[in-house]
């Protein structure tokens, strides 16, 4: 029934929680998996705020985008493990709920698969996490696993 | 994958999403879904603000049951024309949310499909709807339509 899913994966474990169960609904639906690892912009305003100044603000973006690289790769894997065939990994920078659901609409993936801090308390719900944004901003379905 | 699947519904256009899509995963899964239809007890504290005191309260209690009931029925119908063989209603008085998390929890139900206002943007998260409470509280994944 779903033919293309995003799993957005930040290397906790609740993303591996997602990872799992979105590889075995891949496996039911024979649905290809697209492992989506979101880092921000470390931007020259919050550079501007340490009390300590990078001699070269350009690197701290690379170093992010490489950790974030390695998060995405790590998802990869397990989802290989978890019998997904058709399983890609990619790296984006941005605000990460905004970003998860950008991408979803332009890869046409028909359902996110999104871990939640799994805490089962309204704190989750009042704290806004990056799964409760996605669900209000996704036009398509969402696993909150 | 899923086993018992439960699906709130209000009877709304968002609910009848959701119930289509659970038919679709249950068929697949060859799972059971319960509709629960949750309805807000009429108390005597709401009766004592309105400007029209009704001469016997509890029967509003019984109205809203009655409504609620068919809602729950015209549920199973819709999961009955989607294919699923193995489904029932249920109907519940009580604060929606936390009245959907507690029935799931009591039934064993290992995934809760729910409608969203499905608007696409922050306004539903921001209200705070009735499918963000579901998965801020609930400890079994949520798929939100």
């Amino acid at each position: 029934m779903f033919k293309s899913i995003l799993v957005p994966f930040d290397g906790s474990v609740g993303g591996e929680q997602a990872l799992l169960k979105a590889a075995e609904l891949a496996v039911l639906c024979k649905a290809d998996v697209t492992v989506l690892t979101v880092f921000r912009h470390h931007s020259m305003l919050e550079a501007s705020f340490s009390m300590v100044r990078a001699s070269d603000p350009g690197n701290m973006d690379d170093i992010m985008r490489a950790h974030a690289k390695e998060v995405a790769e790590q998802g990869k894997s397990i989802l290989r493990e978890g019998g997904v065939e058709n399983c890609r990994a990619f790296v984006k920078a941005g605000q990460p709920a905004r970003t998860i659901v950008s991408f979803a609409k332009e890869h046409d993936n028909d359902l996110i698969v999104i871990g939640s801090r799994g805490m089962g308390s309204v704190e989750g719900y009042l704290l806004g996490s990056v799964s409760h944004k996605v669900t209000g901003l996704s036009t398509v379905p969402v696993l909150v696993v």
